[in-house]
């Protein structure tokens, strides 16, 4: 923006600009080494050359900021090659210092073989690890976003994965029933998943060698740690600059700190949440990149406004897709709305086409305002195209009925007629308008578990019905449905299920209209209350 | 939404409720029997029997409406079975009669061997032609959505293609040089383009054995008609219901026609355009798909409004995906615009992943409001999720850097960090602001053509400038540009290039600072302007 301006870059570590969300796939080996993490698509190397020759920006790496004196706009720096000090000015100072990886307090945790994956020296220092396929077996602990990825990254390289987490599912930002089926394709690829679990000792010699877990013990050749993590805030905290709720640096929608000539942005800072307009921790690296352009905008006189984050995330691991924009249905409930939701399982493209792939969308919208409020897609299907669009509808503060009214690009190749996305919408219009009325797989769980008096009805085919169906469920198949309806009692609570949920939508809207007063769908059928059984069309 | 309705569907052709838009695919051969294309994606099919046993639905196929009588609320109808004559009343008629091929005036055109491809039945016939590859050559007249798919199935079952098309570019939908590229991509697999041609005469004895287009006369055993369609209004005309200036018929929001207890949808009506609010005809199956829905709530006592279209469409040829949504760049313009756009050649996931692919985006706005018209992508990569966003966004009513804003989730497979659409929008707000200039490939041609005196800079590799470079360019590294700046001359337009269009932005802004008055970058880069010359990252 500014061709005159003196531009210094600090950094601690040598690499600078490298792109971190690129490390697993450096440990996975599909990609060969860093050095192409730290490139344009166009080729060039973002390194101290192509910085200074390029973009006239000076880097200093192996530099470390100690401190800022705000009064005086310097920064004290340390050379760390050198090991000199001195002060560098500063009119605009833009604080980067951006996350570390948090650190459970285990017995045994500083033993060798204990890995976090945050900087290219921990990726190598894996990568090290994993020559001659020493790690055999390996733990990882926390089931979240990173755990999940590195998880399929080393279960590649050929070692055996388990995934422990304290919680009671992985990737805590999917609903419960939305996680287990994730879970459920982890053990199809053979990592073992251990929930309501800690890790409570790591043992070995100088290396990790087993792990403790609920008074078994586990080999370990590796352990991961990916519990989370928290922002770097230390220059911050000592500079006296206001911290916010959630532990990061507090900024203003033109990423000002307290202080208006710092601005900070990426992983160190709190973010808006759209929608509801608190303070969020979202270290992502689409919301630093982002943040980048804006600041440089800002501190060269321009006052572009960040708006705020919807937490929008995706992972891959193995065949599946996950996805996840905005507020989860336990999150919407906690933030005071209304929440109503529905899970759908389908195609992605046209189900006659070889290529399809099943995919599930589970849409949370508020049932007084009926906006939603966000979205999971999971799958073997093209699932970004899906939390794409929800992402841009619900930064528009679209409504259900708006979904439904989309005009989304369809060819046979890419999505059905009616998207699934729109199907979604619209079957969640018709349980706000009381046509459809349904039932989560976790509750129905709950009602069997119980012991609930009530009428499980299955009308999918004979050859579907046998091959796998929910015990004590009766069958009738939907095209003889209308002629025994006598056979169903009215007093009882009539669970309808078939395979995705579309049939049964016409089972209850043939018991409805005649005069059945208690009659649900199981929301995401027989594929959702059981996993993926049938994995394509 | 009711029960107790009578409902009638009156059919002239035997099957009913098949996915038309997968035709191409049986053709091709990748869905082996039109079946597929009548069942639901839970496996049940769509005939006669499910609508009266599932839906309550009576259908009478093979049966025409000849006459609808508005004051007595009925339909003569004859059933072709038997040609027996008789009548129907109704409280509420939806008219969904769809549309027709039109039919050039060509010579000989009457031939055996000349198909359109509209129904189940052209589908079958054409099957037929290709059984033992007798349809060695075949020629497809319309380069448009129909031809261009059709060419792709019929080369694939081993026909030699060419297209011929009367205007100076296949795909009218595109703007030129987007058109281009996917002409280079049909030339790259074997099918040849003719275009600015007509085929004048179809001859042969029975069957058509040559075409003649421009005096030349090519072998053709086999003749595809896709000059597009046309809304089939005759039933509607007799009733003397109001048709629009597109000739197709006039639908309120609520889908009714002149007559409030006549509905209309699909192919045979006009659509509002959400962009300019005027009339248009958009015979796409995702419109008639959501259409079908509004009319079948609303003339149960509903009143759900169908909004208007953007004219989203998507198609698949060989390995390019080909999108387009809103106006391009000559519609806009033609509308009374101000448009200003870009094209931004980009990688549709990081491109350090070796499953990266090139996708190209033009991304076109208005420069008065600065509102997004409209977009077209295509490539290899991910184009679906791209246009999607984009049509969500126009529905939004959002502005350049509303997009810039969005939220988007990433992960190394599915985007980069900021998403391609992102950067096309940042680019699209430099542009506005001044901050990039930038000159389309077609005008930079025209320059050249017209050998106008120009300085065109290349800050690419040796290596790239060694393998294709822009006759009479100059080159200098981008990183050596700072250095030899003398070397050139402040009183000549430069024009600016490199592969894809960051590298010219790094070194317009050198430029300009360093007070070269005249300086534009070629906006798509060499990628764009040479077609497809690099395919991976």
């Amino acid at each position: 923006m500014n061709e005159d301006a003196l531009i210094t870059i600090i950094e601690k570590d040598k690499s600078l600009s490298y792109a971190g969300c690129g490390l697993p796939y450096y440990i996975s080996g599909m990609v060969s080494e860093p050095r192409a993490l730290m490139t344009t698509h166009d080729g060039d190397i973002r390194d101290q050359e192509f910085f200074g020759k390029i973009k006239d920006i000076e880097v200093l790496n192996r530099t470390r900021a100690l401190a800022i004196d705000r009064k005086n706009k310097s920064i004290v720096i340390e050379d760390l090659k050198l090991g000199k000090r001195s002060e560098i000015n500063y009119d605009k100072l833009i604080l980067a210092t951006g996350s570390k990886a948090k650190m459970p307090r285990i017995k045994g945790i500083d033993k060798k073989g204990v890995y976090s994956l945050h900087r290219v020296e921990d990726a190598e220092g894996l990568r090290r690890e994993l020559r001659g396929n020493k790690a055999k077996d390996v733990v990882i602990i926390g089931g979240g976003l990173l755990g999940a990825v590195t998880a399929e990254a080393l279960s590649r390289r050929g070692s055996r994965v388990n995934i422990v987490d304290s919680c009671d599912q992985i990737l805590g930002f999917l609903d419960r029933e939305m996680a287990y089926l994730v879970q459920n394709h982890f053990e199809e690829r053979g990592v073992r998943v251990l929930l309501n679990s800690k890790v409570e000792a790591i043992r070995g010699r100088e290396h990790v060698e087993w792990v403790k877990v609920k008074n078994y013990l586990f080999r370990a050749d590796l352990i991961i740690l990916s519990t989370g993590v928290k922002p770097e805030v230390s220059l911050a905290r000592k500079a006296d600059l206001e911290l916010g709720s959630t532990g990061a640096i507090k900024i203003n929608k033109y990423l000002q700190t307290s202080d208006p000539d710092i601005y900070a942005i990426g992983d160190c800072v709190e973010n808006k949440s759209l929608i509801t307009g608190k303070p969020v921790y979202t270290p992502l690296g689409s919301v630093a990149t982002r943040h980048g352009r804006f600041a440089g905008i800002n501190v060269t006189g321009g006052s572009e406004e960040f708006p705020g984050v919807l937490n929008s995330m995706i992972i891959k691991v193995f065949d599946y897709n996950v996805a996840s924009v905005g507020l989860n249905e336990k999150e919407a409930f906690r933030e005071g709305f209304f929440p109503v939701s529905v899970i759908v399982p389908g195609p992605d493209k046209d189900h006659y086409l070889p290529t399809a792939k099943l995919i599930y969308i589970k849409l949370v919208a508020d049932r007084n305002s009926r906006k939603i409020l966000g979205a999971q897609v999971i799958g073997r299907g093209d699932v970004s195209k899906r939390i794409d669009v929800i992402a841009t509808a619900i930064s528009a503060g679209m409504g259900v009925n708006d979904i439904s009214k989309l005009d989304l690009a369809y060819a046979p190749p890419y999505s059905s007629a009616m998207d699934i996305i729109i199907t979604a919408a619209n079957v969640l219009h018709s349980k706000i308008e009381g046509n459809y009325v349904g039932i989560s797989p976790l509750k129905l769980k709950e009602k069997i578990a119980a012991k609930e008096d009530i009428i499980l009805l299955d009308v999918r085919s004979h050859y579907e019905y046998d091959r796998i169906s929910i015990p004590g469920s009766i069958h009738i198949l939907l095209n003889t449905l209308r002629g025994r309806l006598h056979q169903l009692p009215k007093n009882l609570e009539i669970i309808i299920c078939c395979r995705s949920g579309i049939n049964s939508y016409e089972a209850l809207r043939i018991l409805k209209a005649n005069g059945f007063p208690n009659v649900q769908v199981l929301d995401g059928g027989i594929l959702t209350f059981f996993g993926e059984i049938i994995e394509t069309y």
